[in-house]
């Protein structure tokens, strides 16, 4: 059954540029990790080791921050910039891997932990594997970053 | 079966106060129609007659704003404070049942705006009865608005 | 000298309704308060004494996404809805409010809870004072929350 | 005399690592970056040629989304991730660099497109200069995207 971010893709005025699958999941999973270390900064900050647990809300605060704004980014698809949508994607894969890792060291002595590891790796993979799906921009008109 | 943001509330480090249930949904759907507006005002952007659509996508991008911010608080559960709650929740239910209420106008013409339309109210509905289960805090208490 | 944001609104392509001072002291005010709670949870986060300052940087959090989300609202001018910016003027007030009292309670001991505690309390006024110059809907408009 | 984002900095329970003043002007130019497109979202979208305005629109709505989650990361010090700061630096950069050139094709006709690419102009720079002052990671710390 199609999902609310699928049928949105499916309704749009203009035709969709890109594998209208791999955007779905993308900004599905986008949505649940955002969603997942807010839960789980809070859920660390409520443990009585939290003091133990800094890295881990940072890590999460900030992982929560560049899923929002790439949830966003990915859901708007009048006049797409594929160059733009590669760049945020890359972020993302890295915000997500480097969250998912620390989370995955607490992952054994808390629950939200664990779950929120998962969720940052799901994300992760469906950033990479849309970013594989997107052409490359010809070298020329990158900018010398 | 449980979906992430209840699993999360219910392996939460603090006893959560409040209604599992109702907050799960209340998030869920603030979630919903945060996307569903952030989508619904891209669509219209995409439309031949985007100028027709001008208070449309001014709704939605608002309404998503809030939206995104009230998932955020309201998926905290560590320091609850039902005052601020109550307050973001009545912001909520004013913002999703006037951007609604726009879709609606546009709804025979638009599928995007009669999908965002639902989900709003939908999010309307299930932040009223989220408010309704919070206890009002003694009009002592209260800042004088 | 005048500052970005009333340069905006006095350049602004319909004319903007409401007071453009009060409308930019809100702003500034609104984006100031969002980056230091933003700071200030940061900094609690860093303190030895991080765990008994859970309460400082959940208000901050809150407090922070509750100010980015009415700084958007309010910078945007086309199609205004005076209802909806009362409304969340009002949220406002109570989360600046309530994050100000909390940072003062760390403000002898922690620099960046007295600066916040001040920023907080910038904002709630300027906010207060935008909330006075906004004629209240008539009551049949108002929904029943 | 010194900003508030420079006192946040200045006063940190922890040692901030980098270069207080560029990081200062960086996240003051993210918020002014961030805003400036909100304001000229609107103004485009209260244009009597807002559907020539799409492309712009589009632009600034994804650069305001990504500045005010950089503005956020990088106001944040404790448990600082240099390789996060550079890979979300170098997204802003791309962001705010297409939508200057987008802001600038409509310099001439509208104040608000001018004034945006100014502001664009600046945090492009202001994150390339904070970007060439932090250290690359190894290259096998470096995930594979």
């Amino acid at each position: 059954m199609a999902t609310q971010t699928e049928i949105f893709l499916r309704t749009h005025p203009r035709s969709v540029e890109g594998d209208v699958e791999l955007i779905t999941r993308c900004v599905e999973r986008l949505a649940a990790c955002a969603q997942s270390c807010t839960a789980c900064a809070d859920a660390c900050l409520g443990e009585v080791d939290a003091a133990d647990l800094v890295d881990c809300i940072r890590r999460n605060m900030d992982c929560a921050d560049v899923c929002v704004a790439a949830e966003q980014v990915l859901t708007r698809r009048t006049a797409a910039n594929p160059e733009l949508d590669r760049s945020l994607l890359e972020t993302c894969v890295r915000f997500c891997g480097i969250c998912a890792a620390e989370c995955e060291r607490h992952a054994d002595s808390h629950e939200h932990c664990r779950l929120c590891a998962d969720t940052c790796r799901l994300c992760e993979d469906a950033c990479r594997q849309l970013l594989a799906s997107i052409p490359k921009a010809p070298a020329a008109r990158r900018p010398d970053v």
